[in-house]
């Protein structure tokens, strides 16, 4: 059976689902063709930025498709939405989010390594435990919220590590740097934080409920628009900051003073 | 139900969708090829034009698509054409389209600063207002044409910004590029000024008149066309001259005397 879902709902994460399409591709359009506006040293961070939305403009246009074949107007009956897109979206991406926060500051490759063997592994559990949650199953008879509380462990593992561990290497970067990473760290924080939000108010869906799955894909859509194209965004422009401290000469070329 | 629209509406409607889509892909594949024929500090506002068309490609794909399913041959019974394709697509695209015409000025970082954060968040303001009165949409029992009312303070905002607060940088400029970014804000007024003409038109619409709709997706097009496209040529003319100021040994490369 098709769960039934009001034409207002239905509009609404229709038109949002169709943005996440049009942001995530020309963000990974627009970071592939700027890669050059930075330093060889920083393009690395960039691409990936541009990979990750590339990964998600993927899965937005096939959770369109999931969407409209659940619930438009030629739905197919009994075709249930796939919130699978979403996870396996985030288990590709979330590591690669995190790869590219740390290449882009240029660390040490010791430092750098460190990091990433920690960070990496804790971000696939993450996704890992949480879509036995969302997804309603029931595996080994554990009830979804609890895979959804076994998933923050990870979650408040990487944001020990970004907030202590990294802190401590942010010194060595200039002032502006500083800011800048801080801003990545604060919306990283504030857009993850989302998630966790929506999961719950999905999970108060006994069965199906209209607006707690409305309220969970725009909530999630925004949270990925922010937690991809805007944090790519700031790790180009920290890049370019970046870039022009290392090298007067490639700065006097990309501004006029 | 779906609305009638006569063979003449439908298919005026149908060609000046088509004519979008044609007009913001080769726009979009042209500026990105064209954008080393400026100096790398004016390619970002190059490449951020063709996003913007590029952005805009996309939802006039759609929103062909949406216009078919509402009216075309295969008409899906009950289908509304979906006018939230073009606000999202504005969401998007005018605030680019402010930071293209500030970033293409090379302004100092301070003064392009203070420009952006006052236009970006006044544009996303102007559409997220102008929107529940284009759909119809009766939120708080605010009527539509209130709605379209309270989004034309954001647009005098962003014109005082433009044409006063812009005024006061310009004088740096040479004579020529002064006169074409004072052509670009003539643009700028002359085409966004259509958007409230073809909003009050569907206004008049009570329930569904045809020449209504058709005159509003007519001069949305036109409108369009002519902000994203025109204007981002005139981001590129801009940004060649500069070049060409900027350093005599580039324009010996890109013109014969």
């Amino acid at each position: 059976m098709n769960s039934v879902i009001s034409e207002g709902g239905y509009s609404l994460v229709f038109n949002m689902l169709s943005m996440g399409i049009a942001a995530m591709l020309f963000t990974t359009i627009f970071l592939f063709m700027a890669k050059d506006r930075v330093l060889p040293r920083y393009r690395m961070a960039v691409m990936i930025s541009a990979t990750v939305t590339g990964i998600a403009a993927y899965h937005y246009f096939r959770m369109f498709e999931s969407f409209e074949h659940a619930y438009g107007p030629d739905a197919i009956e009994g075709y249930v939405y796939n919130v699978g897109y979403r996870y396996v979206d985030w288990f590709l991406t979330v590591p690669l989010l995190l790869v590219e926060t740390v290449a882009v500051l240029g660390l040490a490759r010791a430092m750098q390594t460190s990091l990433l063997v920690r960070l990496v592994p804790a971000a696939a559990l993450m996704i890992g435990l949480g879509y036995p949650g969302d997804a309603q199953l029931d595996i080994m008879g554990i009830p979804p919220s609890v895979w959804g509380l076994l998933s923050t462990i990870p979650f408040l593992y990487i944001l020990y590590v970004l907030f202590v561990e990294l802190g401590k290497s942010l010194e060595r970067q200039s002032a502006a740097v500083q800011r800048k990473v801080k801003e990545l760290r604060l919306l990283l924080l504030a857009t993850w934080g989302v998630y966790p939000i929506a999961f719950i108010a999905n999970m108060n869906a006994v069965g199906f409920e209209e607006s707690s799955f409305v309220l969970r894909e725009t909530g999630y859509t925004i949270a990925d628009i922010l937690a991809k194209c805007l944090f790519g965004l700031v790790i180009f422009t920290i890049a370019r900051i970046k870039s022009m401290e290392d090298d007067a000469e490639f700065a006097k070329h990309e501004v006029r003073d």
